[in-house]
């Protein structure tokens, strides 16, 4: 089948742009001794996961209990969830799961790391858990040094428990627009992160692994000789606001390559100047801006409608009923949440359709 | 099982506040000589459907063919697909779904009538067409008179299709803060629509049914005897956007009450200001604002992350790490879509869950 011929709304990867990046990753770490564990919120598909896994990968990061299950029964054997799970129901199943399978958690309070050893013990498994440090970020995390450290001998004195390291991810930074601005926040973060190793030293600890980086920023946490783990996700696959980071000479960043696309129908074209399409706000998300119209100048996807979008069409620019255009999302993970598959196809052909098996596994 | 047992993130609905929304909306209408075709777009959930139609509603709108397929499966025998429905596959859905019920569909531009009819005539079913007027919303529609003329004609000449009436739906009315807003923008969509009949009856025709109007403006549409039917999805959940709406004495409007809830726990409470629950960009929409928290003064959702949200804490506001609470949604229609079941609560008892069968049906 053409990929022109597949109805919209359809969310497509092309499989050569995604299979660039899945490779580019490992490579461009060079000699860095860092292991990955790429963030499996952005696809929330097994397919993928283990993909990455075949390239190098130790796992993969999910951020709800629910996402990891849906990993583990599609043949992950290692997943950490990259931040804290509060509640009886949410605990119980956690602990089950890390029977089957190598399962981390973080924490930021006391309180959180006892309910996780009684669940460990009354599961009989034994839960690595993180102490997440905030690095910067100001959402979850304890705060850096002492704080982290209590976390940490807290974990580290009974059983059910293994305590596997730092958690320090600065997801603000990700999306800073100069390399200045990212390379600025890192630093503090690794100093942040520092001033926690120099704490659990005070304690006669360490921690394992340091884990944290996403798509933008990891090349600073490689080079920092602190982090040894990263996790970034959204590289396989690309979007219109990791487009807008710059690099160094001021131009986007594109060590990675947009694969991932939305198929719309122009459904509706009443003036020269407008055009709409048949995806709106429940087949893409607007939280990072609307998507980019590919490969067409002058077309802007101006604003979007629960089911619908509108295009503006420059002068000159033109688009007929019942074409098919490629939207590049506004922000590649929550808009990978909306669907139950992705249509993966090569050149002009489907190849394959990949079960979105986690969307909506936010339990 | 209690309400508060509910595991996170949960779409809650109070069946006490929809109920009431649900029989204020005919009441509201006092003698006004309409009728009503709620939207499913809104609840996309068949169950909802037959309540509003055991109500006195016609039957129900629906934006995409496969929400009226979902529609007519779970047992409404009467859908209008209030938008262009555009290429082959689509139109042979949609003219098969009009041989188990009563469909109709909008057009704006001629050789869209074309293509309806030979799915028509193919499937030997009739389908209902209406001529999309652009009343004012600049999306999609047919511009007012003779063009709209031109397509009723092109509808009533031949086999297959029943010219249905006007569809002249204005979309960014519904959100106009001021009543004088809304009114100022209903008159001009009335002003275009009787332009559009005085067209059609040059060409010998009339329009059966006029159809528009949502949940911020149908008492407008009601009271402009040109309308004849009225479309408000909204009513029976209401969302932040439209507690925004005021009232002619410069107060929200409070027509409809709020029964739609997102459940979220507390799962990470760094410092007394700053706290995080579980809900995030794949739990709730934000394209209309942040959700509002509910019934806890002083604590406010400040953004949101993918699968998690900061709340900021005012001086004496507390939670607790593990308290569940109820947010308000910053647009209920997007936010449905992202759950595949709604739990139904009365007092703090759960009574049902309710599949949002239509969940994803964007095809």
């Amino acid at each position: 089948m053409s990929v022109h011929e597949v109805d919209t709304p359809a969310l497509l990867l092309n499989l050569d742009a995604f299979e660039r990046n899945l490779a580019r990753l490992p490579r461009s770490l060079g000699g860095a001794k860092v292991r990955l564990r790429p963030h499996a919120k952005s696809h929330k598909c097994p397919e993928i996961a283990k993909r990455q896994i075949a390239l190098g990968a130790v796992g993969v990061c999910c951020q709800k209990v629910s996402e990891a299950e849906a990993m583990v029964r599609g043949g992950v054997r290692n997943v950490l969830i990259a931040n804290e799970v509060v509640g009886g129901p949410k605990l119980a199943r956690l602990a089950a799961l890390a029977r089957e399978a190598q399962v981390g958690v973080c924490v930021d309070a006391l309180p959180n790391v006892a309910d996780l050893r009684a669940a460990a013990q009354s599961a009989g498994s034994t839960i690595d858990v993180y102490v997440e440090v905030n690095c910067g970020g100001n959402r979850c995390g304890a705060e850096p040094g002492e704080p982290v450290a209590a976390l940490a001998r807290a974990i580290a004195e009974g059983g059910g428990l293994r305590f596997g390291g730092l958690h320090a991810y600065q997801g603000p930074a990700q999306h800073k627009r100069t390399p200045e601005e990212r390379a600025d926040l890192i630093k503090q973060a690794v100093a942040k992160v520092e001033e926690s190793l120099a704490a659990l030293k005070r304690s006669g600890l360490t921690a394992e692994i340091i884990t944290g980086a996403g798509t933008g920023t990891y090349p600073l946490e490689a080079a920092s000789r602190v982090y040894n783990e990263l996790q970034p996700g959204s590289y396989i696959f690309m979007d219109a606001d990791y487009g807008r980071n710059l690099g160094a000479d001021a131009k986007p960043v594109h060590e990675f390559e947009q694969s991932l696309f939305i198929l719309a129908t122009v459904m509706s074209h009443p003036t020269p100047q407008r055009a709409v399409v048949d995806v709106g706000l429940k087949a893409h998300s607007v939280d990072s801006g609307m998507p980019l119209v590919h490969g067409l100048p002058g077309v802007t996807y101006l604003k979007a409608a629960d089911e619908h979008g509108v295009l503006t069409l420059a002068d000159g620019a033109t688009v007929k009923l019942g074409q098919k255009i490629k939207l590049v999302p506004g922000h590649c993970d929550p808009t990978v949440n909306l669907y139950d598959w992705m249509v993966c196809y090569r050149g002009d052909r489907v190849e394959a359709l990949w079960p979105i098996t986690a969307r909506g596994a936010f339990y």
